[in-house]
């Protein structure tokens, strides 16, 4: 194989795959790039057996052919090549030259042909979205999957399309973040579980443009996101996903108007006198007009009041911070609406239409006070 | 004690002074930033009894009086804190009330009596140099001063003054770092040497201003920075420092002149195959007017050539190639002249007047071409 690109091309395509080769492996296959160039086009692809990525990029093809490539030595060496025409050239025994002006690397190669290919899925009936509306929707609910197997399905993320609706689901337990997006088009309903490091992945290789369109495709066992060069195919994490519409409630006892801004910053002044995993409440004491936030750790308290417009009872309730700091984050409006209904049952968080809802459980804070 | 100051001075002061707080320690008190505001001047000080550092922050004395305050929490905590005046006010007990606008926090001091005060030292003859100046010298210097203790001398710096020339040496065992500047005035001749550590955080306080001047004082076991608002004390190394001139030779007998960026980038790109502590050496072959550069690990290997203008010999030679980067880093020039003698005797990098000269020992690489 003999194939020649321009080293900007082929540091983004690199850096697109290399995002489905595994840290940890036990089949140093799977911590390759695939190239191959036995068609009319230079394609590169990393599998890691659950998500794969192939991209296509630019460049001529001198001699057909295929190589894979150790994923991190190869991209260390096209990073810091200088920014001009890369050849790449692979040899007998699989030896493969790099040469870009006058330096030279010589590596050693995989064969092609024990590389795992993806997975081939039909393509039929795409979902359409754009680039900037998924990358959205993935980082406002990605912060609420669970951070451990214990269950399976809550290091995924529900994407529920009925009509021309797709809600985007995530819990742990604790919490649940839903985004709702309206669709172009109409479609059959269809739930599927698509596993949290895909989307993570998926959402940092995105450009984020608002006019360019991401193709979803779904089979009973994988999703493939097509879009500019790129494909990525990702397992589906089985089973049914739990029923969240019983958690949810539009009945309020109290409801509080806030400015997102000041409430993020003094939530987030307050959790520095709290160690991460250390449990301690803010305590939340809602009156009118005026909200106090109290936080107290063996370093010392904090109080904090701001201004609110309240409907309804006054509240005293204790949440974990984070939860709260997760949440406020991701939304982009100036006020946020606040709905409580008791010291026990959880806040929501959410627009007026919807469009994300977050839902909060309180925490127990009898001594914190 | 009752002191207001505005955010950003707190700020500048607690970040100038937290670099004398040791990270770890046996004596608490000493994880503390004491406030002293028991005259006129609100004063910030850290010291972890080889280094100190004091500072003078702009405000006003409500009450006078001092308190010591953990260096971690109060700084994570005036940090978050508005943009705006903040009032710190020590109470019974020590409990400190650090409030600005609606927030407020109460953390526990400790007595400013407990704290260690710096080392009182007779302030005469400053020797005086641009800050700017001294962090640049402080730069193309501290790299290589050794990184473990086995022999103290080498973790510090050599200030030689003689007349009006300050020589600033640094070595490690493999190679040497000489920075010679010219004073303003002329001095009694000196020598001390002062820890790196001391020097790491003084050029990060340094703000690097040409015009802003940084005065030195030297006592039997200590140096004073003293700059802006700032005073800076510590420990010098006892010891009499290597005999470096007779390392020193201006004999070679091949001269070669380089594009500094080229060869760095050159030899950034060939460590990429070598693992840090790896030993591998960079293999130098230098003809007529051009040099290669060689590198061999189990990933790969990796040739390159550069022009270059020779005077004298041919020569083959080995280097740890993270000595010459190192070096080749802190270079301004955009030329840089090699000197050598033989594959045996060390490699001088140095420019004409000798501002600077980099001393590196080649190594042996039988086997490794």
């Amino acid at each position: 194989m003999k194939i020649r690109c321009l080293k900007s091309d082929l540091v983004k395509g690199v850096s697109i795959v290399s995002k489905a080769v595994p840290t940890k492996t036990t089949m140093p296959i799977l911590e390759c790039i695939l190239i191959d160039a036995t068609t009319d086009i230079i394609k590169l692809t990393a599998n890691d057996m659950e998500l794969g990525i192939e991209t296509v990029i630019r460049g001529q093809i001198d001699e057909k052919g295929m190589i894979a490539l150790d994923a991190r030595i190869f991209s260390d060496i096209v990073r810091k090549l200088p920014d001009n025409e890369i050849v790449i050239e692979s040899g007998v025994n699989f030896q493969t030259l790099i040469t870009c002006e006058k330096a030279k690397f010589n590596i050693s190669g995989k064969s092609g042909e024990d590389f795992s290919y993806l997975p081939y899925i039909e393509r039929e009936n795409p979902v359409s979205i754009s680039q900037f509306t998924l990358k959205e929707v993935i980082r406002q609910t990605i912060f609420s999957i669970a951070d451990n197997d214990s269950n399976k399905l809550m290091t995924g993320e529900l994407f529920d399309m009925n009509g021309d609706i797709l809600k985007v689901v995530s819990l742990d337990g604790h919490r649940i973040s839903i985004r709702k997006i309206e669709l172009k088009e109409s479609y059959e309903p269809k739930k599927i579980v698509v596993p949290g490091k895909t989307l993570i992945e998926v959402s940092k290789i995105l450009s984020g443009e608002a006019d360019s369109e991401v193709r979803l495709y779904f089979t009973a066992n994988h999703i493939v996101f097509e879009f500019d060069d790129t494909v990525v195919v990702s397992r589906l994490i089985e089973g049914e996903y739990f029923r969240i519409e019983q958690m949810l409630s539009n009945d309020y006892e109290t409801k509080v108007r806030i400015n997102k801004r000041e409430l993020l910053n003094c939530i987030d002044r307050a959790t520095l006198l709290v160690k991460e995993g250390d449990k301690k409440p803010i305590i939340i004491n809602i009156q009118d007009e005026m909200m106090e936030l109290k936080i107290k750790s063996e370093k010392g308290t904090m109080d904090e009041e701001i201004m609110i417009t309240k409907e309804g009872k006054d509240l005293l309730i204790g949440f974990n911070p984070k939860f709260l700091i997760d949440a406020l984050r991701v939304i982009d409006d100036e006020e946020a609406d606040l709905y409580f209904m008791n010291a026990k049952a959880p806040c929501f968080i959410k627009d007026e239409g919807e469009s994300y809802v977050y839902l909060i459980l309180p925490v127990n804070f009898s001594g914190a006070v």
